[in-house]
């Protein structure tokens, strides 16, 4: 099984830091297939950037599609999550939503814990997206984003810790989300030091793909797809795709 | 004054048929720039299509907004406005947007009739979008779709009234929308023969660009922007946008 | 065209300040014909007296509803506003509600700032009779009620924009409306120094019953009319109206 | 004790039913005092005469609360019930609400059952208001009016019981309250031949009068008060509990 | 007339304080029949063992249905209120439930004051469950628990009316239930001294268990009743019921 | 790993069946643990029965929590969850709910298809209290139950594909959950046959209880545990945990 991993952000390392705890998780059960997005942001942490960044993702699930088994879209906010979902025909799974999703079951009340004030709206919108809103205790993030992206999991580590510890003890969390792309593979190595169950989004998203897999939906009887249409400007793979041509 | 008005669809005859609405709307107080989109779709009613088509608004947006006063985007769905709302120092209108605020200033409960039952969902999607969902009866709709778009107005004129009726009838409905770009122009051509109050969204559209102009919101002090970033591969002005170089 | 613009307080130098403010938005589109309650309270801040002052409402509009094109009810709680537009046929627009439904064009949350604690509650319920209490991020306002309402905007001003800042920051409003009418018109004149998009009240009411006008509402087919009754102790017209004699 | 037993209609017989099942239930407990509305409508069926018989309900109070130990609204969409608990300082009952909440500890779900189609929709927001709406299945009444509001509990009863087998077997309600005035006292003579269990409203606003009463609520140090006012044309009592002249 | 008041902790002092309230309330009225838990624990605070106590408390139902005609289940979590309705043919009241429908005729936003941090979480479920979630303004405690229970009421008075103050300046609740069995009686005793309306669970519950009784439900023909089942290493009454042998 | 396959009905062929779908499923990655309910129903179908044997479910859990990784909890109302979760420090898995979860990531509206009628609106509840009730479409059932539960999956083969059909044709949904233990094994069987993405609830719970596994919860730092206690009547080990002298 071939699990295609898109980071929609462009920064390369990322990809690689979230490959290397996908692959920690998929061991024998699947090969992860890394893809970093060639158009867009460093970093997205907007609605208008997810609207652009979210067409991109159509593309690329379009082009490989044929060579994968499922998707997961390795950014916190899930930009395109809900369209791919209804124009591709095998499970497409979103960080954000894996891990809230994830965290539901863990406990009852669940936070996400970030490292940086600018992607707190988005990320909280993103969770009332799914549904789970009411056992959703907020955002915990510093007051101040951090000078950069680099190494921001060891930098702010404490603070991390901190931001846990409040979301628990003040918001009543049962559950914390590490979220964002960068605090990739954190949580369990924080684990013992924070309080309450600690969620890393990469490793919910992984998990997940192989459980709706192995779960093996019965696409082919699936209902509610788009109408086929022509279309101007797209990629050759996502024409084709909308045109019922291929799927 | 000048409106800028975005057909996210390709189809340059329904580019035409709201132009008409609008400029009959707008009179002497503002003229109307309208853009027929140059990528996409005939006409968009899914997610995944409103995904794509909604990052090129965004695009267009940022080539014309330097000449232009607000800005509005002419499909029932909304393709790109929140994203373009938090990018843009203008005022951004939404058809499906200004007619449901539109129709719950002029009843209680409201109701969309469209002519297709593919657009029911996304429809329907966008109306709970707004916040306003507890005023909403639901969407009518044929059971279905009709052969071409051509002409629809005039083909289903009489299902149309019929549905309205039902949205009053058995929905409780005080005010009915008429959805959907090729049914621009046609409440105020129906409103004798059909019950209920009814709003032409294009209409509504055009007039609340209007008031949001002449309401003159201070721009410059706007906060809650997000923050400047680089890009890879969008369009030169939205490059410069998006950097912070031009707003 | 002709806006009815009706102060349910029975403070004069109130309606000067709103009717100011709305003849300037009106401009050459319509003549602004405002009238203050001879009944009631100098200035409206609790349900029971939006209760009392309702029905006044509804006596006032029966009286001059064959002269005018539209309504405004010009105080913040909108008092007799559901009641007014479901016997009257012709657009009634409430000063708190078309505040709302203009901010949420602007911006995704919105505040209300004010200028005294006892409105606070009255505001707040308000608003989520809008249904857009989802977007709504609370009232601020000072701690203590101001001696007098008279100069209010001009004695608080910079409290005024403090709490802006606060509702801007703290609680991450995009928009921020002005509410209460004696604050009528002090949103542009500190739009520099205030953070967020302001609106003014008075200003969207009337640019609503402008737009509602023009959008032209078949009134002549509306539905969900009230059963036609006799009555007993009211006014001559409202009589009239309420057993269906007059339209 | 003693409770004012306020009908906002102006229909006597209506009163006197009322009160006859009013006694019934008070027996020795407490004294019913019936005044009925000298201005207003018949009966009331929409906001617009709501918002009128209110601020008539508010005066009536005013008139007798020193005589009272506490109030009655009997009319099931409870007109003036928020203002008139805002204001007064003694238990105040509305003839919807007491049932709904009873309602809601017999069961899970509960309908209201009426005879009218013209009351369903201001009884529906009436049970809405009351917070109680996700346990509500709506409401149940006849497809037309009927001719006449004399003897109607008689001359509809085999289609009300029929309207209660609907409520409990095909929208799942367990609890079916017996809603408007007209049918006072009908609950427990058809409780026999319909489903469910059934509520009388009056039965269960006389109930709730006299266990609030008997709570003992300690008004004294109740706050949230409107602030004293004065006022203009509202009669002797309740400008002077306005002014906070008296309690 | 004979009431059961089921103390679902194993505390025998608990239960002699409830029924003393209980008994100042139902005087003349009713009989109350106190049963304390004999097996569970001192004091409930967590779902867990409100599951456990729960299904004792149907037990305890079935065992002495036929000699009351009414329940009350004296703890503030309300364990097995929903299934014991379901179950039984006879009125049963929750305490919390009764004293948060009671505090809703009372005014409109109610607060829970209580003497843990440990109950928190519980009595602010528990509370949503009733469906009336959005008039509450939430639960207020101390920081810490106390030593013991023992004489809590008394112990911790101050900080009680504290509590209580704070409910109301802060959070805005017209009505402050003084919530757990350890304060049952407590209201009335610091009435003067804290603001607010205060409700005693345990008189608010024996007053509604008195109104629904005297509501008269028809059980005879209540529907949505379980299936009659078999069952296994139940008590021989418990058995009988779900059997269907004995109701 | 081990995971405890706890089925709270009696029947034992229920368990057998669903430790087959287990056994599938798990393959090499875990090996099941089947315990079928000693005490309690054939097949628990109400709220009367799910507080009887949730409460059994705890006993179970605490006699073999030192010998398993994971808890299933398999019936589909799931019994005891949120009681478990909160007591048990090890992952514990709800039927219903990890379908649901499930289903959500993999279409956005979901429904649930069962062989009774007596089901629906315990399930129904069941589904809302996992706080994603606005993504689903509703309980769709026979009219009147099965003579047995005895092969009901096969006997009713036709009747569920049907009422799949109308899940998706009439109620929108994306994914269709067959619901309740007799069905366990059936969706894979009829995917071919019914429209939309079929789950299987015991399939979809024992993915995610090796996905939790594997997410590697740090229960060792969880907060917001019950308080220890002193307990009577308990079993042995359960007494132990609540006693915290066992974890």
């Amino acid at each position: 099984m071939r699990l295609l991993l898109i980071n929609p952000n462009t920064t390369q390392s990322m990809t690689e830091a979230m490959t290397t705890v996908a692959r920690q998780i998929a061991s024998q059960q699947a090969e992860i297939v890394p893809v970093t997005a060639r158009t867009g942001f460093p970093y997205i942490s907007s609605r208008a950037e997810a609207q652009i960044a979210g067409a991109a993702v159509l593309d690329t699930i379009a082009s490989h599609q044929s060579d994968v088994d499922a998707v997961i879209i390795a950014a916190f906010g899930d930009p395109g999550l809900t369209a791919a979902r209804e124009l591709f025909d095998l499970p497409i799974v979103g960080m954000a939503e894996a891990a809230v999703m994830s965290a539901a079951m863990l406990g009852e009340r669940f936070s996400v814990v970030t490292f940086s004030p600018h992607m707190s709206r988005w990320y909280s919108d993103c969770v009332h997206q799914t549904g789970l809103g009411a056992r959703f205790t907020g955002v915990r993030c510093p007051v101040t984003a951090p000078d950069t992206l680099e190494n921001v999991a060891t930098a702010l580590r404490q603070d991390l810790i901190d931001l846990a510890r409040d979301a628990v003890a003040l918001d009543g969390a049962d559950v914390v989300i590490m979220g964002g792309a960068p605090l990739a593979g954190l949580a369990p190595v924080i684990a013992w030091d924070a309080p309450g169950i600690l969620v890393d989004p990469i490793a919910a998203a992984t998990l997940q793909a192989l459980a709706l897999l192995r779960l093996a939906p019965s696409y082919d009887n699936r209902t509610n797809r788009p109408l086929h249409k022509t279309s101007t400007g797209l990629g050759t793979e996502l024409t084709a795709v909308i045109a019922g041509e291929k799927t």
